[in-house]
């Protein structure tokens, strides 16, 4: 399967990784492919460069947001919650037609800092927006609840054994997101509903900061029990 | 011990027969005592009226808020979010000097149907307003996240593995209320650090909500899975 994915960050560069190891043909999309290349800073500390890190996955293949656009039978869209709608028209979207499109992005507001806070929510979600902004694209919100290590590797933590909630509009969407979903491991994938219930999963992001930092580790998933 | 519960609603009777249990002395408050032992009708589908309750919980004190205020060493917020504030006020809580309040309240907005939006979420939050309402009473937010059944009764679900976050400006409040609900069986309290993460707690609401709907069940809950 061909996917296009936008935004080269961890979590971009993690996804790719993840659909190589079962076979697919991902292609990283980025705004500016030279200024990606010729970066020589890690984005954040820890990480490194896009280029060395590239070195290590040329399997994976680089394009531009237009590139990876054309590129994916299925889009994924990984970029930083404030340039999501920037990015998925670069891409193309408002000319796309029924393209699933699984949006990972959550709308998180670092300008007054560490924890952020959310800059949609409550009566409405940046799943929504993207919705809203091109109707012919078919959002599945997914991912977004997890560290980019569990996207594609839920076994990383308690061999799997805990949840990922979805949502979306159109069913047929979700239920090949599903597929995609188990073929990685995750086996309880719980569906929420429709596009809506993105306002209830974006929401989840402050507790599971909090979570983060009270279990010292963004290797952690919660499980519903029932 | 003696407790004050602030609320006659499902969350107040289930916390008092909890209480009674575990041998403590809990009175529920409420705003109009004779009114509220006058109801014939139930206040939901299912649920009984309060007299009727009340006969099978006569161990059960009853009495005004200010009442259940003055029983209380510590008392437990479990009145309608939009109700709590005023409900805190007419137990006395500006007056109080270091009483430990547990904050089970949500800010639920119904006023668009269900499922219902926050009336402070994001920036702020109930707990923090009704602290900074009351700065002398210690709120530490528990028990938000679980339907009422759950809160003294972990066990009814998988024997009680799951979590239970709460959070608090106060350490030792904290403390004593963690040793509260380790009595009553939880096993894995979190604590999201100082009564900012209410933020967190209260927003987690909308996907509470979600999974209720997904699981066709109040009686579940979320384990950190790390």
């Amino acid at each position: 399967m061909k996917v296009g994915i936008l935004g080269s960050g961890t979590v971009g560069r993690t996804l790719a990784e993840g659909f190589v190891r079962v076979g697919d043909d991902p292609m990283i999309g980025t705004r500016d492919v030279e200024a990606l290349m010729a970066r020589t800073e890690p984005e954040r500390p820890g990480a490194v460069p896009f280029a060395t890190w590239h070195e290590e996955h040329p399997e994976v293949a680089v394009g531009s947001f237009a590139d990876a656009g054309r590129h994916g039978e299925i889009l994924v869209n990984s970029t930083a919650g404030a340039a999501s709608v920037d990015a998925l028209r670069a891409a193309g979207a408002e000319e796309m037609d029924g393209t699933v499109v699984i949006d990972t992005s959550n709308p998180l507001d670092f300008s007054s800092g560490f924890p952020p806070s959310l800059f949609v929510c409550n009566t409405d979600s940046l799943a929504e927006t993207i919705q809203r902004e091109f109707p012919g694209i078919r959002v599945v919100k997914a991912w977004n609840t997890v560290t980019a290590a569990l996207m594609t590797n839920p076994k990383v933590v308690a061999d799997g054994d805990h949840s990922l909630p979805i949502c979306g509009h159109d069913a047929l969407a979700k239920a090949s997101v599903t597929e995609l979903l188990e073929r990685f491991g995750w086996t309880d994938v719980i569906d929420l509903g429709d596009l809506t219930a993105a306002r209830a999963m974006e929401a989840y992001l402050p507790i599971w900061l909090r979570f983060m930092q009270a279990t010292e580790t963004p290797l952690f998933n919660t499980k519903v029990v029932r």
